[in-house]
């Protein structure tokens, strides 16, 4: 048996709400950003900086692992969660979105896609079944099918084909999954209730902008029926309306008592203003790879930390923030490791961005279940159009 | 008043011995290893993970942080201990080291050193005047004077003259200190009386190999007198048993009541050893360097983490290791780190590596308190001598 996930509280006046997904390896609170760990590892971060940041749930990429050090190996090691020293949650993704970003090496078949390693060229395959197994031997708590991802913008004949093509897959993923989940799972958890909770599977709506396919492709996934559901194919270089046009009006046409993830989202502002539009789970590089460029989140908006304005300021980074990075370092210092090309420039900002930004998660959750989530989001969309007028 | 050092046991059969150092910035407990912080900043450590190790001074390169973000700058800043916030004690060098090794820009007069910046190649010019100022700026608690360090092997006329104005600079240096050290000191630290301490300044024995310059170095140094003694210019190339045959000499001829620094030197063997002959303070790049080098200390020797063979070794980098990166990881864990180009890699082996230099010294002082550094020694001996015959 799958994930279990419980609605606690809902605001009044948007879709937004906060929940519990219950998974094999404990319990994640939603709305909930994940850190990116791409090869079993989130970059500058240890897993002790990671509990300290209060990560609750991580990704973790199905292609880098299948690369390095191999999914087996994994397997052999004891799974994932051993292997990283990380017993909270993992969610994987498919490795769908890096093969096809592969240009030019790959090849999208009805069985699958063809690629070559990024790494040594080698000629490699991946189907629905294929990264489910993968997913598996890696121990996942929550599983993503194989999708096809297309690039932006694309043609409604694109689109659509892919969209069938993504539907095709996630059937084809669900009964793989169904048919080898409780064999492969190294170790199962416990629910809420004391029952055994295995790994979920999710399902990945496609369609990009165009939004009658959006809600064809919500209707195709959510009736194979999955443990959740993902909005996928966003963020690639759409307009912002788009983005949360395409997200409004897919987490409206998906079940209520499931959690919705939305793929590769974004900003602060992107993960507030999608949480009022239903949305419970966000992933994505931008605080950590943003951090090992010296860009850093503040309370009052992003600053370049590389900037000689400052190399004399002794203030921390935000001085609203109570990580331990602004409560024992400066800008000046920050600046300085920048300039000196330290590694602990970029091991400082990413503690920081990622505290930021769950932090700011733990903060709308709170909004949600004591009240006060309207005030949260009118805040961040104010604070949005004061830095477009400033631009 | 500078620093003061308390000698409280003494090994029997050697001259190694345990004590204190009383700095403005705290006490240190002697025979002690201090990590490289080059730029205020130890590489791949935030000063928090530091402290965890139990470092309990740093060593900071004067060079580095004259170029970058410059020393006035950092006095400005209100000194190096807040700058970088670590609020233990400081020792810097002289940068001398630094600018004889760019090899080719430099020019030695006898008022100083002519060198290019390696960073954009502008000329500057370093004297023994000079460098006090720019580390009374940066505000150490332990201050080293400009030497000239030469490159081994050097003929005696070479070496003799390098002494003849190591030692002139010394004096100068020393006058130089006199004068400046008491109104340039940011802040000012209590001595175990609750006497006010200041900043203190080191003298440095050169001669290279050549057992009779190293005495009438000691011997001139030693008259100029200061709050302790270095033994500069070893391991730049010269066989093991020249550097403890110069070190056992120059030790010898070095005032009892004060401390001793061996510096840059070395493995943990040479440590032991040097310890046994007197020494009380050393530095050295390797555990940080090798460690991002993917070279690991461990109590049954040095291994080569990168190697495929710990591709599937599930045990900790050194089983008798009580660091958190052993309590948590595997081999094939970092292993696949480094495989895979992540900054955790070097972070989490310099955290041990650092951890494994600390916790040897740590040990050394308790067998030199509470009895047993004859066996320390004689294991120490006796695996190097196992190694040298696997080798």
């Amino acid at each position: 048996m799958g994930l279990k996930f419980t609605v606690v509280a809902k605001d009044e006046s948007t879709r937004a709400r906060a929940g519990i997904l219950h998974t094999p390896h404990g319990d994640v609170e939603t709305p909930i950003f994940m850190p990116v760990g791409t090869a079993g590892a989130v970059k500058a971060m240890t897993q002790a900086q990671l509990e300290e940041v209060g990560a609750q749930i991580i990704l973790a990429n199905t292609y880098h692992l299948y690369m390095r050090p191999g999914h087996e190996r994994v397997r052999e090691l004891g799974g994932l969660h051993r292997f990283m020293s990380w017993p909270h949650p993992i969610l994987t993704d498919s490795g769908g979105f890096q093969v096809m970003s592969l240009k030019g090496l790959g090849k999208v078949t009805e069985d699958g896609v063809w690629f070559r390693s990024h790494l040594d060229g080698s000629p490699h395959f991946f189907s629905p079944e294929r990264v489910i197994e993968f997913q598996l031997a890696l121990g996942a708590d929550i599983l993503m099918p194989l999708d096809e991802c297309v690039d932006y913008p694309a043609s409604h004949e694109t689109l659509r084909r892919s969209v069938r093509l993504t539907g095709r897959w996630a059937d084809r993923s669900q009964k793989f999954f169904r048919e080898n989940a409780e064999s492969s799972q190294p170790r199962a958890g416990e629910g809420p209730g004391k029952e055994k909770l295995g790994p979920s599977l999710f399902g990945i709506v496609q369609g990009g902008t165009d939004w009658k396919l959006r809600q064809e492709s919500a209707m195709e996934i959510g009736e194979i029926g999955f443990d959740g559901y993902a909005i996928g194919g966003l963020s690639v270089g759409e307009p912002k309306d788009e983005l949360y046009g395409v997200t409004e009006r897919v987490a409206g046409s998906l079940p209520e008592d499931q959690p919705r993830y939305l793929m590769g989202v974004g900003t602060p502002e992107d993960l507030v203003r999608c949480v009022a539009l239903g949305v419970d789970m966000f992933d994505c590089v931008m605080p950590t790879r943003n951090a090992r460029n010296g860009c850093v989140f503040t309370s009052t908006g992003k600053l370049s930390i590389k900037s000689a304005r400052y190399a004399q300021d002794t203030a921390p980074l935000d001085a609203a923030c109570g990580c331990l990075v602004c409560r024992r370092y400066s800008r000046a210092y920050i600046r300085h490791l920048f300039s000196a090309g330290e590694m602990s420039a970029a091991m400082l900002a990413t503690y920081h961005n990622l505290w930021f930004y769950l932090d700011m998660m733990k903060r709308v959750r709170q909004s949600l279940r004591f009240g006060g989530f309207g005030k949260f989001l009118a805040g961040v969309q104010s604070d949005a159009e004061a830095e477009s007028r400033l631009a």
